[in-house]
């Protein structure tokens, strides 16, 4: 089966002005874009599916850069709450009790359908068991980068943490070429969970192979009084004197970084993620996007686990990090809709280490997604812009990864839903009781923690 | 017609514990909520319409305290502006040359059209033209506070700003008691827009009829040096000189103040809303809502029209004021979900000046909305917290106002949608040449603005 699609009547945006052009033409030529153009100069016939746009904006897909997918089953499970206590009283003991191989496969198809069916066709995923995410996006449709996770302790899916390194390695090679959708990649957790010599090899493990290589960076304010055998007083330069910032690196958050980690990164060539959303929730901070962008520093946008979000809406994305940067800045031209838009997809693309993705270029994957303008919250529709500042993941219509329908309409075609919900469901409701005690507890005293 | 229904099998959230209650009912006799338990206790027969809610999320619907509905023709007209360039180079010129009073209709009902699809049951709106906003609000099936503006300038609708509290009061005597959904207020505009004379006669016809006064209130950082005839270095303390604060006061942006104006605040009863999402976007600041939730300050959420925002969805606005002001307070439990929901419901109807609205309990009028939670980003639904963390104005799927139904299952009961659709688009076809020139002329030289 050839991946040949031509998609007739649909809106552009004009790279250059921003504005709308009507009536145009996509091809999809063996997964690839062929040609884009005005319905005057549509072919007349074409060997493939036909699919009429019916009107609809057409742009590249979303790609979130960063995203611990099979954490859907902890989304809204402790909000309100710092970090830490975040973390250690109830999302580490919840993984321990709950994350097992069928959990991830099925908790990560049900992010699976919550970003298509927001218009994210790529993402990067950063786990344990990741055999089974790997198995579940591709069984999505989806196009994703799945980073193994290393910590020098105890792991899901990897108990001996001396094998830490090994266990990725052999995830590499099972997954390495195994799919045109799928890349592995190694997630190195965090310079607070792992030793400067675990991150030296898990990089080395990374650039052997030819992927990409993440880390958690400067999330925290704390984050350099907690870093394993500091090398120096930030976590960026802790990097930089372990020789791992180049462009195979991709630091995650970099929420907290002085001038000099600025020009750093920038002389280094290392990507940036960040995640506003989830930073905002757990009062992280606010990192300096707007300055990264005026230091042509290559970042990217991911949700993080929509525990911390609690959404993976990339819309919702794109209008948080352009709102908090103008704020942060003071300035209302800060960190324009065009900018974050690039950001959100061939920017994405090019961070977490996919070619050829995110544009509408003749050559590109053809990786698109089709929005219905035809609601209220984008009309009227000046320009793009409300792209970033009125669209809902409500409003995509349909999208397309590798040159196949993997949307349509609004209805999922790679998989059963229902089957997604329901497993997913019965995890939750284990999940439930002991927390909803926990939470009574406070005020309700004859109540006892379930187990 | 009476208005009565009986909701059944709905699920409700706890008050005291956050977490969900399923299997519920929900009565109305003549837009009054009757009653309230479990399906249990449900009546078996009632005289009235009779509405399965099969397991939907039943809350009271959102109140959006801060509007200016008609700008909806505005949406992204002009983005990634500061204030000062936003106002005076493209809302003001739009304004001047678009306003008039069909378009003040047409605009206004398509706002109600996206509130009403996105779960706000209750508007308060500020602008010219304001029988016409009245009327629009009223045809949709909403209920709302309308505030006619007075500025000392030449206005839409009030071309002799001599004659400002005049008009305003003939609104009034039009619409006091004329329904039972609309109620008439005042708005002046700001302190840099009426003087200290205009502001004390507005403030004292709000007063002498029983209706709410309004005012934009410290929203920029430069507003003290351009208040007109200043009482005091600050805004807050500039109307508190002219006896304008009290319970019949609302304050409308409250970004800049310190800590003597949140004590003033406090002691006199005034209310303020926040309208997070503009503040960013206009990078005019992050109010410290916060504090005036330590100050028992009465305060509830506005969107501002969507041409600073650029969504009338308030699922959205509760999210980011949750999100930012725990980023601005660097406490992650700052501002918690059931604080901010509270304060888009019932705190909100405090605020406006709406008696018994937002609340589920036996007397509040039934104004009440229904969340599909059979959707993605809605699973698992652990506690009442994910309806600001993961909620999409998507969701909503019915709207009763006044005990009648508005919306149901999506589709808008009251009034013909594509109408709507038609006005505005025909509006905004006529606005959209002369500023794509505008935007243009910065790449194209060549080419001229259009008139």
């Amino acid at each position: 089966m050839t991946n040949d699609i031509l998609i007739t009547h649909c809106t552009v945006v004009n790279q250059n002005s921003g504005q709308l052009e009507k009536n145009r033409y996509v091809s999809i030529k063996e997964g690839i874009i062929s040609a884009c153009g005005p319905m005057a100069k549509c072919p007349e016939t074409y060997p493939g599916t036909l699919f009429d746009a019916d009107n609809k904006l057409l742009m590249p897909g979303l790609v979130n850069s960063h995203n611990h997918c099979a954490m859907t089953l902890f989304r809204g499970l402790a909000d309100d709450l710092a970090l830490t206590a975040w973390l250690h009283d109830h999302i580490f003991p919840a993984e321990a009790r709950h994350v097992d191989p069928d959990m991830v496969y099925w908790c990560s198809k049900l992010a699976a359908a919550e970003m298509i069916l927001s218009g994210t066709t790529a993402v990067a995923d950063g786990y344990f068991f990741s055999d089974r995410s790997a198995s579940a996006l591709r069984d999505a449709g989806m196009r994703a980068v799945i980073a193994h996770g290393i910590v020098d302790f105890a792991a899901p899916s990897v108990p001996d943490p001396h094998k830490n390194i090994e266990a990725v390695k052999a995830f590499i090679d099972r997954w390495l070429g195994a799919s045109d959708r799928i890349k592995p990649a190694v997630f190195a957790h965090a310079p607070y969970t792992c030793s400067p010599a675990t991150l030296e090899r898990a990089k080395q493990l990374a650039d052997d192979h030819g992927v990409r290589f993440f880390i958690h960076l400067a999330e925290s304010r704390t984050e350099p009084s907690m870093i394993l055998d500091p090398q120096d007083t930030s976590p960026v330069r802790h990097l930089a004197k372990l020789g791992l910032l180049d462009h195979n690196c991709v630091c995650v958050h970099c929420v907290w970084l002085d001038d000099q980690d600025l020009e750093i990164l920038a002389a280094s060539g290392a990507h940036v993620v960040t995640c506003p959303q989830s930073n905002l929730k757990l009062s992280s901070g606010i990192a300096r996007i707007q300055d990264m962008l005026d230091h042509s520093i290559s970042f990217a946008i991911g949700t993080d686990s929509c525990a911390s979000n609690n959404s993976l809406d990339m819309f919702r994305e794109m209008d948080m990090l352009a709102k908090i940067q103008k704020s942060a800045t003071a300035n209302a031209t800060a960190m324009p809709a065009s900018a974050v838009l690039e950001k959100a997809t061939s920017g994405g693309a090019t961070v977490i280490g996919l070619d050829s993705c995110g544009s509408l270029a003749p050559g590109a994957r053809a990786d698109i997604i089709l929005i219905n303008t035809n609601v209220l919250r984008l009309t009227p529709m000046y320009n793009q812009d409300l792209l970033v500042y009125g669209a809902s993941g409500s409003d995509v219509d349909s999208v397309i990864v590798d040159g196949r329908i993997i949307m349509r309409h609004r209805e999922i075609l790679f998989f059963d839903l229902e089957e997604v919900y329901h497993e997913v469901r019965a995890r939750a409701d284990q999940i439930y009781l002991p927390y909803l005690s926990r939470t009574l507890r406070n005020s309700e005293p004859g109540l006892t923690e379930g187990g």
